[in-house]
């Protein structure tokens, strides 16, 4: 039986009792760690569970799987992936795969972003399409998630706006040569998503397109699910200059507030002194 | 403090560990029976957890917050809500009158559908905006959750659609009296909402406005996360005609197929034989 359990998002507890069974019980049990990360690491979850994860880097998920699937069809293999199993398109081809070599697998769910970003009191379904925000390098700045954002505006909804999580990714030199070199981990703050997205309202004022006010309400989470939770509701012009502290960090753009919701941001509000 | 714990979506273990040590420390544990429910009812988590619970209707919820709040400034209030904490308006509105009141509150999340419905392979950043559909009754059809669909469908994203469920509605005939008489517990199928759909479909063929074809593609999931969890994937049209057995059941209408979306669904199309 292959295994894919949800973490959810805060720290080592936030696993499902049924989840921790399996953990504890499973012949193998591999952590998946570059799609989102916890605010534990692994060392606190192997003392937590008390037993040794195999970690399960990209090039191990996408291009190894004859390892992770072996001996899946009379053993228990487990891989345990941060928020919910569903929540990045790798797990669904993952699942896929295994049921495709005939191995059957079971999903044990928990929370992900997509739910948990309830806690800042926007209401779940008035959010629209949700996107993710790359970072840009020279040359590359991609921006087609700014039009899904107006999209979702024109229709009152919110957006809820992932951001960029860069974990071992190869360097532009290592990329042709047999021993790959990685850069040092990154993951987009909101203050970063707030500048880029300030960078495309520039851009486009001196167009007719239609665009995104600066002084649109939006919600910065960081470790949402966590001791150290940090929400903070300000305008984007505002939110590039506030620090929320360590990943992750994910940034929300209202659309129409209904009056529980603005009352609700009430409490996120208060920008701390620098 | 007054927490407000997510249960997910099977059964009993679905709760986190932080959710389980809080229930069973707690001074007072409620649980919220109206929004939605678990395939297992209040004796299986009673026993469970080694523990009575108190059941918060929809009356209790709304109107006796005062005794539901009672002492959480010094002791530990707890109540166990079916998803995740923020899945319903209520929930919100109870949050924020607990931070009125200056009640500290904490809230541990879990999965819900809106982040589990991954289950059926269709990626969830193609979702657009989450409807909900009520059951009709003479001279009350309303249809607005048609157009989001509609909407939805048009920029290629899927739409999911939340079934009504009715717990403790009062009878029309009791409304005006001292004793409330209560109509019994339904919750609306993929098999009623799609009836429902193609009945919305049909007054629009008359019309030149835009509409949805019954051979749209749409998934059936019925009783996510638990043991007997069923997903089915077929045309609209007979959509009608499939039962997926026990609450609770959510459709999904089908916006634009990738071809990972597409293979993942195939394992959902075979037709049960009745």
């Amino acid at each position: 039986m292959f295994y894919v359990i949800g973490l959810g998002l805060g720290d080592a507890k936030d696993i499902s009792v049924k989840g921790l069974e399996i953990v504890k019980r499973a012949d193998k049990v591999y952590l998946e760690a570059y799609t989102s990360i916890l605010s534990v690491g692994q060392q606190a979850l192997e003392s937590f569970y008390g037993r040794e994860l195999v970690i399960a880097d990209r090039d191990f998920i996408e291009q190894q799987t004859d390892v992770l699937f072996d001996g899946a069809n009379e053993k228990e293999i487990a891989l345990l992936v941060v928020g919910d199993p569903f929540g990045a398109t790798t797990h669904t081809d993952l699942v896929l795969r295994a049921k495709n070599l005939g191995i059957p697998y079971k999903v044990i769910h928990n929370a992900s972003i997509l739910n948990a970003i309830g806690c800042c009191g926007l209401q779940l379904y008035k959010f629209g399409e949700t996107v993710s925000i790359p970072y840009w390098t020279q040359g590359w700045e991609p921006d087609s998630f700014f039009e899904k954002i107006l999209s979702n505006k024109s229709r009152g909804l919110h957006t809820l706006c992932l951001l960029d999580i860069q974990v071992k990714e190869p360097t532009l030199e290592s990329l042709t040569k047999k021993v790959k070199q990685y850069l040092p981990p990154r993951f987009m703050s909101t203050s970063e998503a707030a500048k880029q997205i300030l960078q495309i309202i520039d851009k486009k004022e001196a167009s007719a397109e239609p665009n995104l006010e600066k002084s649109v309400i939006c919600i910065g989470v960081a470790r949402v699910g966590s001791e150290c939770q940090q929400i903070q509701a300000c305008p984007l012009s505002e939110m590039a200059n506030i620090d929320l502290g360590p990943p992750l960090h994910s940034l929300v753009i209202a659309g129409d507030l209904h009056p529980l919701e603005t009352e609700f941001l009430e409490q996120f509000q208060t920008i701390p002194s620098s």
